[in-house]
């Protein structure tokens, strides 16, 4: 899963030690991660000439609800950068349980992830993935660039709900559905 | 809970329109997002005066793993923002399904958020949540400030792992666990 966040992807790690002056032990940061699991989101956009481009991402979050704003990361390093680079809008898409096959095929070869009838042109001539549980068109309004990654913030223009369905997890490198309510 | 993201929170709304002319939906924005789950966290700093201040987060991304770099987003009409906005340092812990009750206290009255003794002073002087997942402490290297939100990206400096556990999840308005893999 090349743009998939690969943090998730470490072996078990002891516990780190609380020296203030040792440097982080980098197993440990994806092990701290991997205990945190993610809602499964997919941005979408065009390169300039025209090529649709997309991939899953497990940050998508809210930062405000008036204003609508939402924030993603990516590393610059990804097939997608170019694109989210240069592009005004993104389409973002939140996943449930019946989008997994989606969830895999954009975080798979860039060549078949717009290769099939599982998508549509949407506002902007924008690539919308069919079927998602809703997906929302993010009008680019900051990019932070810090070392190899960027914190993209897009304001939400407009979009569509679909059906309702359970949502898609990632954790502990597995497409999950979400589980009982956590005993208090 | 008022320092948590409020977009989770809305009414069930019909389906948007498709019309790029039409001003989005707040309903339906926050219907999108409530469709998407996230994993719990809670940050942690100090004020200016060295009270401790908190607050549960469904927010927390990775940004890179060379260097360890997050991400969370806050209001910044939030109570803990004035720390948050002056520290140089803050404490990010990973939640666990036995955490559920800290979840909720460090989204609760601020008067109680720090009242008791499920919290130690860590590294820094920083406030550290007991018996967490993980916690990490993260250097804050950027303050977006977009309208009345804030994204703030971290450095990871150092850190620990807890017992494992379930992860925990926040969804549909519900603390939950993660279930089973999602159907292919």
């Amino acid at each position: 899963m090349s743009d998939m966040n690969d943090i998730r992807d470490a072996p078990t790690v002891p516990r780190l030690e609380g020296d203030p002056n040792a440097p982080l032990d980098l197993a440990a940061f994806k092990q701290a991660f991997r205990r945190h699991a993610a809602g499964v989101a997919c941005v979408t956009a065009r390169q300039a000439d025209g090529t649709p481009v997309g991939f899953t991402a497990t940050s998508l979050a809210s930062l405000s609800s008036v204003p609508p704003l939402a924030t993603f990361n990516m590393a610059r390093t990804a097939s997608s950068w170019p694109a989210i680079a240069e592009t005004e809008r993104v389409i973002i898409h939140t996943l449930g349980a019946r989008n997994r096959a989606i969830a895999e095929r954009m975080s798979g070869p860039n060549a078949l992830r717009f290769t099939g009838d599982h998508w549509h042109e949407g506002p902007h001539g924008l690539p919308v993935l069919n079927d998602v549980t809703s997906w929302m068109v993010g009008h680019i309004i900051e990019r932070v660039s810090v070392h190899n990654g960027a914190v993209i913030v897009v304001q939400i223009e407009e979009g569509g709900l679909g059906d309702e369905d359970e949502a898609l997890l990632y954790h502990e490198r597995m497409y999950r559905v979400p589980g009982p309510e956590a005993a208090l």
